[in-house]
């Protein structure tokens, strides 16, 4: 949790601002959405698969976190949607006072669904509340199914866990019930999906499970 | 680059640990590499492959860096050498001064080859510099090859990438020539080596790379 070098005055501010975002997002009745994960679970290839199924029923926006280039809002932005990058410069995950930045270049009573795709980092971005409505991460199957318990916080942080790329599941040693059981000791709150952004399986669950969401935020 | 919450007094004093770290290490012969890479990359499965080829040559001991559990101490422990587990309790990264408490419990004049395999991490790790020898970073070919440019700082500063997983490369859409131009872009020094820790590819590459790095330390 970064004990050495978050002080509680950065904490604290980030706490801030974040309630300040959710409560504008609240406001405009925009319901958000933080994607976390390591490098190269699949976030943006979520993102890829979700956008044309969801796009007509949802008026979408996504803000994609990168350290540096602007490669995955170019990829996602070629769907017709709105992105807007923030590229942290360095910094190993988004927080709120970024975010909030970019909510302030929005129309937001144009916008249903934010996405916010987070910097890829299984440690850091779980720290920073960004006023998102809920938190999703994401664990492929070729990064182990010890991780977990050695990555806890962000399973903690977590309301939904997506495990990615289940098409290599037979060329890699998962145990997939072995990692659910260790995300749900840590969380017994957890929601689990399996999917492969590849070869779409599992997909239909997933947007069921957005549209859900939805619906029972717009009534809350 | 942490700006927003590494202060410059953290740095500094990170720096002038990692020196006497480094001095230590010289002092008494020991030859040092850093591990890094993003989670489940396969640091720890690469040093399994690689101790069981190198204990009879060299005296070999580990640092292991966790933010949580004694899981990968214990899998390198059950090799025979002597491994010593950090628990960094939330920290995303291992810093100097954490070396330099296990460093001063180590008999340093009965070791010729340390590893200190870092926390999972493709960002943080590579702020901090240890007092090690050398940077030896991993990107597994799951991770997708659009990666150096999206982490620039560990391929940065590290002397060697390893590709792992190349087992998976009929498996994944990874471009080897892509990743390795992007990388030599950034940093035209660095050397490369691609392994499959699973099926043993590659391994008598790096244990020779291994073998005449420790050559020319000693003679330096």
């Amino acid at each position: 949790m970064h004990e050495v070098h978050v002080g509680e005055d950065l904490r604290e501010r980030n706490r801030e601002i974040a309630g300040e975002n959710r409560e504008l997002l609240r406001k405009h009745g925009v319901v958000s959405l933080n994607l976390m994960s390591a490098p190269g679970a699949g976030k943006t290839s979520l993102l890829l698969r979700t956008i044309p199924l969801l796009k007509e029923k949802f008026r979408i926006c996504v803000i994609e976190g990168d350290i540096q280039t602007r490669r995955d809002a170019e990829r996602v932005g070629a769907l017709g949607i709105r992105v807007y990058q923030i590229q942290t410069g360095g910094v190993c995950h988004l927080d709120a006072a970024m975010v909030h930045t970019v909510l302030h270049q929005l129309d937001l009573d144009s916008i249903d669904l934010l996405f916010i795709e987070n910097v890829g980092n299984l440690v850091c971005p779980a720290e920073f509340d960004l006023g998102e409505d809920s938190r999703v991460m994401l664990l492929s199957v070729s990064e182990g199914d010890d991780k977990p318990k050695k990555y806890p916080l962000m399973f903690l942080e977590s309301r939904l866990l997506i495990l990615n790329k289940l098409d290599l599941l037979p060329h890699v040693e998962f145990d997939a019930d072995k990692a659910k059981a260790e995300a749900r000791d840590l969380n017994p709150y957890i929601e689990i999906l399996e999917i492969s952004c590849k070869t779409g399986e599992g997909i239909q669950n997933w947007i069921t499970w957005i549209e859900n969401f939805y619906k029972n935020r717009e009534v809350s």
